[in-house]
């Protein structure tokens, strides 16, 4: 079977081939992802401690590093079914387009209402805590993806959801508020005056416009306080990163039916659910010693956690009040610049992914942001799709890698992950188009701010 | 093969079994769409007078009521193959949620950047520039779906695309424009002073903002006073029926796989070119006497030109500058209520669709705004997919006709058209939700006026 079929422009795996299980790549890292702490005690978390802010399945999850596979429940996939496969493309327009000897693959996981691979996880998320016989979950969301993700989940569980918004977006982007409303969610712009910490915040600050990391606060406490609510997190945890798989386990059905092996794969990274997710199977075959692939970890220059953060133990929100994290930060004092579009601004980084750059199984890149941009624009000209901010820097790197390859006359197979669409992002692509957008690398004076904050523990 | 196969959720052809052409249902009618007429001398218009405003190859298929299949070129589908097949999805959910014994079916055309069908015409027009060795084209927009689509396909065939999108949503659809711009298009709000009719208006009405008739008119201008330029339309016309005819054929040969007959189809109708498209296969077994279906065309109560109109040789559009159609019109003077959401605003309908109505052969039903967004939410909560206005009104009666079959035990096979999504819209969603929307059925006096422009010609 292998090699034969010519590739099509886009490969939909049928429904009976789509994976059922997700798989858990800490169960193949010899160094295993460093437990959350206590920032109490600094002792490691245990269930019981995260219970009454996580949903009890969701914590066996996130604590476990041995199981290697899950089977991803019955009414799970049936949601999947709704919007899953999702296309793995052949570029073949921007192959000719670059004239590039290379092969370019994409993973294109915008093509769902949510607009971005946000879904996979939210609704797992969502599952669990109806199976739990809960009545809601809370969550925080800054440009919106994850918020507008979990609204659609929850409305299908018909669990309460209630977001808080980070205060700038709720109002410069009323469209995704509004698709949140659609799905039956409740937006509250943050701070707000529903919790204690977003009272004494409005207090202080009278005329904040918020911050991901206030909105965490708010987020936690209200679930905390509410008796039937748990907290529910988009990205960075190790049960994310194992609903995501699902991303990269289907493009690898994908790729084994028609015998495409990627050299190299490519994805952005914020707190890294896109890129753990499309990597896992094929890192878990490098981890086992089986095959070897180049992977990149492509991040914004303005905020750049791999290329140039500290690998420590650190707060996972600016508050202070979730479990410490080990994992590449800048410190959780670190503000990205303002003039930075979309996602990809968390100051920290998955601990698993975290780990595995850490022991070399991975590289990573920064990008400016103009050229993620360029990137962009060129790619839709050709591709058709009018990919998101975040999901542009891989685009960079992939087109970076494909132009080397036709430098090199070498017919390398790029796979990267397109994690999402532009949409709601065509305030930033308007700047772009005037001219009005700027390039911002942090000095290493800005950075070190971001690391004074990072608490001096060893362990 | 018949029956046998489980039905997935989602239907997606193989890239092999594609449609390769466009099916012409003006071959199977016997009474043919009557002629565009010459305003001036009331005698058809022929193809030489049809040159210098359309491109060459579109005058030929815009006249030619005899040629049943047209080979689709390879250029195109080539194109085709980075946004089709469309999946046509099996609304297990929807069915659930209603309680209904009905099998309901939609064919969705918002999986592209364009957001919708249109760019199955955008593509063949920019394509038949092209080889016409053309400079670009022009068109107008109003709220920028076909403006977007166009925009595509002119970048994909390196070909100058002028649009000129009437000022008030040049305005307040800041994204819709950016998209353009990011597809190369220059936008230009219309009434604007690059042409002498929009120099004309500017002077008589110096605060207007504008409107599609003025939009269509400086387009038209633009098109014949510039050498290598050609006016390009987004519905109405016969030609992009025929373009269109990819989602019909595309749905019938993925139902015919599964075994699946349709009793009743469904879809929403402004200009006709997602109805027309999609009925055209089945509707030609039924003019062949093959078989029976029920179509159901869904227009809005404020724009109601089946249901309300007179079937008349009328302006194509307000300035008359364009040839005379044949159609169900509420006259070119009619103005939809400003209240009114979304596209679905011409005041006439395809030739072709007026035709088939007037004999028999069709369905039209008129709905009401607010029940078209609620239908559009419990759609967008059941089914994951945010749908367009326009698409929801197709919606709307699909539920409708369930929710019959619920009462009356029947098992009707529904299939519906879902044209595209409405991520653009949620200004209108909004005010939905915040319970500001109204409702607007023009009365026999608001229809008269607008009858009162019909020339009076009999033929």
């Amino acid at each position: 079977m292998k090699d034969t079929k010519a590739i099509p422009y886009k490969i939909y795996l049928e429904e009976s081939e789509l994976p059922t299980t997700w798989y858990n790549v800490r169960a193949d890292m010899k160094n295993k992802p460093a437990p959350l702490l206590n920032p109490g005690t600094l002792q490691p978390m245990k269930a019981e401690e995260l219970a009454p802010v996580f949903c009890e399945e969701l914590v066996k999850q996130e604590l476990d590093n041995d199981t290697r596979y899950y089977p991803i429940p019955q009414e799970i996939l049936d949601f999947y079914k709704m919007y899953r496969p999702s296309p793995l493309v052949r570029a073949y327009c921007l192959e000719k387009k670059l004239g590039t000897p290379a092969k370019i693959y994409y993973k294109f996981e915008g093509n769902n209402t949510s607009g971005s691979h946000k879904l996979n996880s939210a609704i797992a998320q969502a599952y669990y805590a109806k199976k739990q016989g809960l009545k809601g979950v809370t969550t925080e969301t800054g440009a919106g993806q994850w918020g507008t993700a979990l609204s659609m989940a929850c409305s299908y569980f018909d669990l309460d959801c209630k977001v808080y918004m980070v205060k700038v977006s709720y109002e410069q982007k009323p469209f995704r508020r509004e698709v949140m409303r659609t799905y039956g969610a409740s937006v509250v712009p943050s701070p707000s005056n529903t919790t204690n910490v977003g009272r004494a915040i409005l207090e202080q600050f009278p005329g904040t416009t918020g911050s991901l990391g206030c909105a965490i606060s708010e987020a936690v406490e209200v679930a905390v306080s509410n008796p039937g609510y748990r907290y529910v997190l988009g990205s960075v945890l190790n049960q994310v990163l194992l609903h995501q798989s699902v991303i990269g386990v289907e493009t690898k059905i994908a790729m084994d039916k028609y015998g495409i092996v990627p050299d190299v794969i490519i994805g952005c990274a914020g707190g890294g659910s896109n890129l753990g997710g499309l990597i896992a199977p094929f890192m878990g075959e490098k981890l086992r010693g089986e095959k070897d692939y180049q992977f990149i970890a492509v991040e914004p220059a303005s905020c750049p956690s791999f290329t140039r953060g500290k690998f420590a133990y650190d707060f996972a929100d600016t508050g202070k009040v979730c479990p410490m994290a080990k994992m590449y930060t800048l410190g959780s004092g670190f503000i990205p610049a303002p003039n930075h579009a979309g996602g990809l601004r968390y100051h920290g980084m998955s601990s698993i992914l975290s780990q595995l750059y850490h022991d070399g199984y991975m590289e990573a890149r920064a990008v400016e942001q103009t050229s993620v941009f360029k990137a962009a624009e060129e790619f839709a000209r050709v591709e058709g799709i009018l990919p998101a901010p975040e999901s542009s820097h891989a685009i960079r790197v992939a087109i970076d890698e494909a132009l080397k390859c036709k430098e090199t006359g070498e017919e390398k197979t790029i796979l990267f992950g397109l994690t999402g669409t532009g949409y709601f992002d065509m305030v930033a692509y308007e700047k772009f188009h005037d001219g009005l957008m700027t390039d911002y690398i942090p000095t290493d004076e800005d950075l070190q701010k971001g690391f004074d904050g990072i608490p001096k523990i060893d362990l």
